[in-house]
């Protein structure tokens, strides 16, 4: 099979792999449909976070089941399928609680590669969720986006609270806060203030449900917000992005009693406890549960009560997988969609 | 009247000073009953926050109403009451939603210093509740511990989400900490593991509901809850001291989505961004909305239900406000009440 190498900082090659194998009695094989590049793939990629020797990279994916494991009970060969960024086996209790993303047995994707013409997906039971039927083209790029975009943006309102007659505050204008905007207004938010500077993010914010646009950043960002409050911050924010700047900025634009959902990869945040003591804001976050939402997600795409397929803003053969790095490297790009 | 003075560290007088008037017409003056020490004073006594020059001391205080403002509306001469050590107007957005220790319009109590036989309580209307009749002697202490210690612990325990069926870890074992596992065992919880290695603490743990004892700090610690919860942490962690040490243990105890109640005023926590992503666990802590469970506490305590008192381990005159300062210093008393 083809697929997406990391060598080095900046070199992205697309070469021929081993076809993957059943190796656990839980896994499949699928042949891949689409798959895309993760903004957390771009830390690797731009040589600020380590990463294993001629990596196989790609963690998100959407395919057809070619091959099953001798103990997968709930899916077919043909069966149109759906998967979490991370693998789980869906029955630990860490799972029940609703964590698929810290199972006690879980696998991240990132690690087996789904940049690929077609991947092994373990605990398949657990992961895969099926569509009800063939989907069709035009709900490929929403179902991939489920993945883990949607997912987390939808993870990251649900842990800031965001709901009726509340305002969230979205920083971070990436693919996951802009999705998080529409999972806002899914739930029922009132006012959705997204934070970005760039016009073309802001016109996708829009589309998708934010009510404001604030365009300052840092301190002068807070205090917009808090204009926009009668002084007191937003109720919900959403935090998106995972740097230092971007966590004081959610922190400080939420009111006390208020709730952060933190979503971006953290790097280099340090977060002041007694700073975070002064705000009395509830903060949580991680790698977002996306297996948890995947049932409800499906069905609201294939209704078409939502579309987060927009969120993809350029289109590449998996064979030009450097050149959709690059775009989302250089910002020329949001979100970049391999079809395969 | 008198009160106690901090002069410098270590250097504690009780001293002649001005009775209180009322300034604002929302005022009210209160003969103080009972006061005491709280572990934050410690901090200024011991010099590692800063205060101001000859700064009165005290936030915690039950007392009899003397004189009202002329706009008080809701209280009595005569009343016994019992206030937050964030005095609140309880009708503004923050503290409808119950964060009333984040009031638009707080006065921290410590500014005043109720270490005294007078206070002046600001917005006495907000701020203070009335027992129901004059209570006992005996029942005294555990109304002064509502005021802060046990409202802090209540705080906490319901920002960890303890309850039926659930673990709750309590870093701690000072009052917040043992009046976090009273309110724990009120709320349901099934299992409470007190974090201690003093014995005395220990009895008194086991006297207001810890199931289980770990003498083990840190890494250890943490290990030790895992080992006490099938390898994957408390649902609940209270975390009742402050320090960064402190902090790490309770992330550490706390099981993927588990809650995280912090009330230890911060001192030098750095939280690391990467590592909370990690624990995908919630976090949530502050000033203690106090105000919010002071009906409920009042009735709890008149009623027999619950009786913090315990947590005064020492009782001393006003006068002997030195002496009271250097036990807790010293740990020779976890909690120190002042007669007045």
């Amino acid at each position: 099979m083809r697929g997406v190498i990391l060598h080095g900082p900046g070199n992205i090659t697309v070469e021929d792999r081993d076809d993957p194998v059943i190796i656990e009695p839980t896994d499949v094989i699928i042949r891949v449909a689409a798959t895309c590049v993760c903004g957390s793939d771009l830390w690797p990629y731009r040589g600020i976070q380590k990463f294993p020797a001629d990596a196989p990279m790609g963690h998100e994916y959407v395919g057809v089941v070619t091959e099953l494991g001798s103990e997968v009970s709930t899916l077919s060969v043909g069966d149109f399928v759906v998967g979490s960024f991370m693998a789980s086996d869906n029955t630990c209790e860490i799972c029940r609680s609703g964590y698929q993303s810290r199972c006690v047995n879980v696998h991240p994707m990132g690690a087996i590669g789904t940049q690929a013409t077609f991947a092994r997906i373990p605990l398949a039971d657990g992961t895969l969720v099926a569509t009800p039927s063939q989907p069709t083209e035009a709900q490929i790029p929403a179902l991939l986006a489920a993945s883990d975009v949607l997912g987390t943006g939808w993870f990251a309102a649900i842990a800031a609270q965001a709901g009726p007659g509340k305002t969230v505050a979205v920083v971070g204008d990436g693919a996951v806060g802009l999705l998080g905007i529409l999972a806002a207004r899914h739930l029922g938010a009132e006012r959705i203030i997204a934070m970005s500077r760039h016009a073309d993010r802001q016109e996708l914010a829009r589309r998708f449900g934010a009510t404001d646009i604030v365009e300052e950043r840092g301190d002068a960002g807070i205090t917009r917000i808090k204009e926009l409050t009668d002084g007191l911050g937003a109720q919900s924010v959403i935090e998106a992005v995972g740097t230092d700047e971007s966590m004081k900025q959610a922190i400080g634009a939420t009111r006390p009693g208020g709730h952060i959902g933190f979503v971006g990869v953290n790097h280099g945040v340090e977060i002041d406890g007694r700073g975070l003591f002064a705000a009395t804001v509830h903060l949580h976050g991680g790698p977002a549960p996306v297996r948890q939402y995947l049932p409800e997600l499906i069905d609201l795409i294939m209704s078409g009560a939502i579309d987060p397929g927009p969120v993809f803003d350029l289109t590449l053969p998996l064979e030009q997988a450097a050149e959709a790095y690059a775009a989302m490297d250089q910002r020329r790009a949001t979100k970049v969609l391999l079809t395969v």
